[in-house]
């Protein structure tokens, strides 16, 4: 048996670009666009992992594979994910998952995980978690650590989800720990949010962060199964009672609050069934297109400013010199707007 | 009586620094500095009003006049107020105001407005709302129109705040409409967040953005007088009961749920009662003085983020280009990096 080492050089090369073009397996953008279109899993996995790279070269040809692809995404439905660890999430998508498969769906699911790399085995460990989903031939299961494979970046997912719709998947599921920033982007990238709890706001749910709860589509109260179950009725009905006093979302959807078990297999269909009336919802309204619409806009305008920054940044300079202004600041010498027009000076710059 | 259009030449001219330094009144950053720091409220006002312009000398001499009162500023603490139109924010900021002048207090009270600008006799409006406080000599109240006098931009509380501080000013109220982007920043630079709110939820409350009602360091359910009284209670109990099921605070601070009525002056000494509670608990355990240094440095990288785009888009061929990419996202043709790589070429950009 192999240990985990070998595991992770096998999974790494497995993605690795570099590992494919030095053997000349692929080497320009149409023959990526090709094997996505054709629903070529590792042809997938490996051109979203040019994109993630910080790789300039790397970059461009998962840019370039992208705008091939861009014509024909957009036609699936994107769903988040969010909840705190050990709230049940991987369990959760696997038998929702396996659902959405029986009803003749193509499911990819992008895992961002924050605290995950490949070298900690994250990669292994997920795709371990989803077993039965990850090796079905109708779904794609796609974990994106978020300090990368290759010295990757996160961010990236908004690629990810074209290039799966691009490859024939038709619901994309973007899963993320509610933790940290990710899950307000997640908001800002997917049709409908959903938030995953416990009943009992005990210690596990310390980790949600604030303003997170408003913005959900819907609240499912997971693990509601033996004894659990009547706390989670209970949680359900307080949750709700708690939502109704939120004002209306942009959607006019009302988000409904539910309890599932992945043990029981019990509400899984039943979110499908939201999601479906949600999604006949927005569509006549026409608050999918537009908010769509809106989403690729703000991500116009969120890469100008990434892509300023990184520019900005990366310049020895400024990284210098903004330890020495961050102190002068907290030390109540300057301004921050003070020191930020030092930075844009040029003599500083260079 | 003078007609609105001369009340507002008159308000006009009273902040308008090319009116003094033409008159030859006021002509560098130490005449400004002086006086802020002497408490006149006249130069304090013309100063926050260079640094809202957008015309360079106005700006650079506003950033100068900062820079010399940096050192002095700090020691205040900073509240954020929001609510709906109609919600009671003025009446309720005037009698909390007039509470705090009377434990001694020097208050400053900064209102953005997005929906204002001083030809449609905003500043004149809300000075008359508050015209007790406004005219009080330990009060400073100021309007900032987001449309902006001399094509001035908003944006710039943070720097208005710092001059009020350096001014003597010991208690900094920042008092936005809850009801578009501003409130989210607001509680990127104030110590204490307060919601105001009415009880029932009506029309009047679809104004509020999701995801502010989890941040709120206090609610309040104002107008609760004469028949509404009942109802106020109730809410009270009901968004009480909301908030327990949210996770904790980063300051471990649980917020509470009040009422108030500015008819009957009830509530308003209660809510000085908690901000000192509040004040106390996170000095204690660290969270003031850790919170105010990452709103500093917070501050300087969106400084940076913010002078990067400003000197991006002020560029013509950027605005020429921008339309026609944005058409050519939506209909499918480029991805929306692929966009920004385009706009990011020297080649586009000049």
């Amino acid at each position: 048996m192999p240990n985990e080492n070998q595991i992770n050089k096998k999974i790494s090369d497995s993605v690795n670009p570099d590992y494919y073009i030095k053997k000349g397996k692929l080497n320009n953008a149409d023959e990526y666009a090709d094997g996505i279109k054709k629903g070529d899993r590792s042809t997938l996995s490996r051109a979203i992992t040019l994109i993630e790279s910080t790789k300039n070269e790397y970059r461009e040809l998962g840019q370039a594979i992208l705008e091939k692809c861009y014509g024909l995404a957009g036609h699936s439905i994107r769903i988040g994910i969010t909840g705190v660890p050990g709230v049940g999430k991987s369990t959760f998508i696997e038998k929702f998952g396996m659902h959405l498969i029986e009803q003749g769906k193509k499911v990819a699911v992008l895992a961002i995980d924050p605290s995950s790399s490949i070298t900690k085995g994250s990669i292994l460990g997920d795709k371990t978690r989803m077993e039965t989903l990850a090796v079905h031939e109708n779904a794609y299961v796609r974990p994106t650590p978020a300090a990368g494979i290759l010295g990757g970046v996160a961010g990236k997912t908004r690629e990810a989800i074209l290039l799966c719709e691009a490859s024939g998947f038709d619901i994309i599921i973007v899963e993320t720990v509610g933790v940290g920033q990710s899950e307000t982007s997640v908001k800002s990238m997917v049709d409908f949010f959903l938030l995953l709890m416990l009943a009992g706001a005990g210690d596990e749910l310390q980790g949600i962060k604030r303003g997170i709860m408003e913005t959900a589509d819907m609240i499912v109260i997971n693990k509601a199964d033996g004894e659990n179950i009547h706390n989670a009725n209970r949680a359900r009905l307080e949750y709700q009672q708690a939502l109704s006093l939120f004002p209306p979302q942009p959607s006019e959807w009302k988000a409904p609050v539910k309890t599932a078990s992945s043990l029981d297999n019990t509400g899984i269909r039943e979110v499908w069934d939201v999601l479906k009336q949600y999604h006949n919802q927005v569509t006549q309204n026409g608050f999918f297109a537009n908010n769509r619409k809106n989403q690729s806009v703000q991500w116009l305008h969120e890469a100008i400013g990434f892509q300023l920054k990184h520019q900005f940044y990366s310049r020895p300079n400024v990284k210098n010199n903004l330890d020495r202004l961050e102190k002068e600041i907290l030390s109540g010498k300057i301004s921050p707007p003070f020191a930020a027009s030092e930075l844009m000076n040029p003599s500083v710059q260079e």
